[in-house]
């Protein structure tokens, strides 16, 4: 998979930065019990998911009516986004971006990989703390695993010398981490388990379903999660996995052809095993697990695609000649689903290989246009949260009378 | 000329929706007796023209002073817009981008034709619907005909499943249609041709004008319109001449040289005389028309560029040997025209065919940075009446003071 | 040095106005006492540099606080700009966007240089004009020499015509002219030499610093300046020096290895000779000047990158083969500096030649980084002088409360 590592004369400064355990990484990047950079997806712990996840409710609800909407984008006005794009994703940026005009912060980018400061050999250290100067919080996303890391602690280095310093998200490193893209996913997650609980005005879905599904609860506990495609190079999963791995009694079932390149690798499977969830893998949407159907099993389904353009000489040949047709969610399969459980991907998906057809978006269960929208949501309130805006935003939705 | 056609596998499931008669697809494109999408040059009645007209003359007068300029700014904050435009346009862009910040309206844009999502393979369909989940309206150019009309079927379709729908604006869409710029074009024909009308703090100019030319009334009716250039492969050629066939006593001339790649196609020709027009063609800007000379007879005047970028590799020797001369706006001829004839050109100009002078930028009759500065104030009552927020614009005049 | 030329044919109605001596084309670039464009260095006298300091100063004060903060982004939200920006630069292009977004101006950008308008022959006047029609300032930086000022001249002319006419400003022409790059630069000078003065808040640092430099005085007057690095194809040394030379008792001293395409040429030389500047050149930081150690009788020192990308094919090798030690402002060598002088770098700095090591950062005196974050005070100024809205600004101020 490609993916440029650091040249070590770049960074060599945050080597014993770098080399210290996690733990002692995701407490540095805290600020008086609220995240201050958002670089791993192991910040995002059932307790911040919870905070973001209900920041993100009250932004979707004060949108939709113009006096709140409004509100909402004299929240952050004095804040100016800087949008560091290198590695190209459409979609990441342009959830980015409408997530920062819902709340009035102005966006500027820098998208070309060639610009003009690395012609004239600035340090890309430079480069971010020049970003630094203008703006008032730095989205990356770039090829270079742990360059967001090494930005977020240059930044916390800077506010112990009392200069100016500003928050660092990661919107993507290399194969590394893609953490946002797992907070948008634990959303929907969160959303779609609530099943309306939160919602007063409705009468409780939970009550009509527990008739067929007794043992549910309105919670990501004890659930059976599907992850389908490409395991092995979908940070996207592995992310996911991780943070969902926290909650308790869950099952973690990987569906990939049996190639290593796709596969679950020894290393994710030891760690959530580690945190205890239950971790099994298939070769089919069609197998049995524990002696039934795998797919009536199934609580929650995270598909994905073939991520073809990592494909190196060395495997192309035997990745391209592989049969996906028992991983392809047809119609026939889906109609074996739980009444509740939702559908997912990740997107864009795959117009040739057709892992998700586009007969299955009618599909009350699917959830895939929701869930990008969500990131639009999701993102919006970490914004809130980074920026301490919060009981801004409890105020101001005081303020138009909700609630 | 250079138009891609539609992948038939990709827009398949729209084939019985472009299948249909132009009339239904207009009424399908309306929405309780307004606009709902903007695609066709065909939806440009003389009512709709009317109404928009109405909007940009008080967006117009609004933006002139700071405080009705500020709450112009507060009609349309809450929408998010998407600039789609994969076939390059700078003045079409710019034009919209400005039209959108006149309003509040947030721009957001994608122009690299090689997007990720389409290394991806993401579908084009799939593509538009994440934008439409992110913003308020897509506002797309494309070298792919049809384009444009495909998705507004899929997003009336997303209404139908009462899911979220946003509206389509047609920017260009290959040879196809631009029906925005028709637009502009009439609301610069209908201000021209209102000699001050409906501005009761000037006196008439229409009753000086009557002097010389008795028959003279104030609307785009019982006019002879020149078109000269490029007739054939100008689809501003093409919507213009449609929209103003719509009008009674109306003469449409085109002068162009003798080449089938330039001069009116028999399809248009049929068109136009079908709706009534009186149609003529010319091969020198120095005939006579009716025994008179041409230029002294014409009441507006719309000259083009030669589409030099659209040339082929079997006309491309031809066409660049033709004498153009007879078509060039000189100054010598610009003063055989009636004093009142507007000079139009859709810009850019050749600099260095210059079929267009500067020496012409002078002269009062010289519309054509007008005419482009009208593009704005006409795209932005199209977003103002697609939004439905005309009531909205009536009541923020009222409250400024004005009228 | 690569400099594109005009073409002769495209600007030669400009001619006559080109060739007029500089006095005369900066009163023409004036408007009622004050700037209308900004094309010129020369427009840099210390009058205006005192005007758009204390703008400036104002400007930051009100960035601080959220409310007055808010309160200048009501200055000119009616403005929209255009940055045209057909030359790479990443740096002025951030900092003059974050200008315009401290005080509601908003963006727009051109920054292909090859747009669709050139494929399709559009004069570069006609390009201008366009954008004039549908924004309200061009900010644009070009390779091409004396193109801002030709488009300055023309928007003369437009307004002469009483036609639609916008202020230009020059954000770097070629090897010709970046005069807002002297302007963050005296901006972060004047601020320096201030020494607190201004700040009544604070106990005057002057007083303490003049026990060990008894005729220290708070001005620019009578104070050393060492440039160092590449003085003959640095355009900012060459502006900066120009308008330092404008102040009394200056001593401007050069530091560059001995080849023609890096040292002080004479054409400089004599021009800030004639101003009233002492001038001196020198090998190395290590020199002696009139028998003292040269770098610990700076009072600021302004070191530059050496600009690679403009060798030629024939100075290549040999520029390549210099030794840059005696250049570079080690640790060592800052250390013997005066206690008060600043370190100023343009930026970018090179990382591989390493002419200000990144050690020299967390120096007191070390002010490139918020010279760069000057650069968007400065700008911000700039518009607000420009577009005559400095007694605005000053309502403002009164109105949140402040002084």
């Amino acid at each position: 998979m490609t993916t440029l590592t650091i040249d070590p004369g770049e960074f060599a400064s945050f080597q014993p930065q770098l080399d210290r355990p996690l733990d002692a990484k995701v407490r540095e990047l805290q600020h008086q019990g609220r995240l201050h950079h958002m670089i791993f997806g192991a910040q995002l712990t059932p307790e911040v998911l919870e905070k973001i996840r209900a920041i993100a409710d009250i932004i979707r609800a004060m949108a939709r009516q113009r006096k709140s909407n409004d509100r909402l984008r004299q929240l952050l006005p004095h804040k100016r986004a800087m949008l560091y794009f290198t590695q190209p994703s459409t979609r990441t940026f342009l959830s980015f971006t409408a997530a920062c005009q819902i709340l009035g912060v102005t966006c500027n980018e820098v998208r070309d990989p060639k610009s003009s400061s690395e012609v004239k050999r600035e340090s890309r250290m430079d480069s971010i703390r020049m970003f630094s100067s203008y703006f008032d919080v730095i989205i990356m996303r770039s090829e270079i695993a742990k360059f967001a890391e090494c930005c977020s602690y240059m930044m916390n280095d800077l506010e112990r010398q009392e200069m100016r310093s500003v928050p660092v998200i990661n919107a993507g490193s290399g194969s590394d981490e893609h953490p946002t893209q797992a907070l948008l996913d634990m959303y929907t997650i969160l959303r779609t388990f609530d099943f309306d609980q939160s919602d007063k005005a409705k009468s409780s879905r939970l009550t009509v379903l527990r008739e067929k599904y007794p043992d549910l609860e309105p919670s990501p506990n004890n659930k059976t999660y599907l992850f389908c495609g490409d395991i092995h190079r979908g940070r996207t999963v592995r992310s996911l996995a991780t943070v969902l791995a926290q909650y308790s009694g869950v099952k973690l079932l990987f569906a990939s052809p049996d190639h290593e390149t796709l596969r679950l690798d020894s290393d994710l499977r030891e760690r959530l095993t580690d945190a205890g969830a239950e971790v099994r893998e298939f070769n089919s949407l069609d197998e049995d697990y524990d002696g039934q159907s795998l797919i009536s099993q199934v609580d929650c389904l995270y598909t994905t695609r073939i991520q073809r353009e990592h494909n190196t000489s060395d495997d192309s040949d035997e990745l391209e000649s592989l049969d996906l047709s028992p991983f392809q969610l047809t119609p026939e399969r889906v109609a074996s689903m739980k009444e509740f459980a939702p559908i997912m991907h990740p997107f864009p998906r795959d117009s040739i290989v057709n892992e998700l057809p586009v007969e299955v978006d009618a599909d009350p269960r699917a959830m895939y246009f929701r869930q990008a929208r969500n990131g639009m949501w999701a993102r919006a309130a970490l914004l809130v949260h980074l920026f301490d805006a919060v009981d801004s935003l409890y105020m101001a939705r005081d303020e138009v009378g909700m609630r």
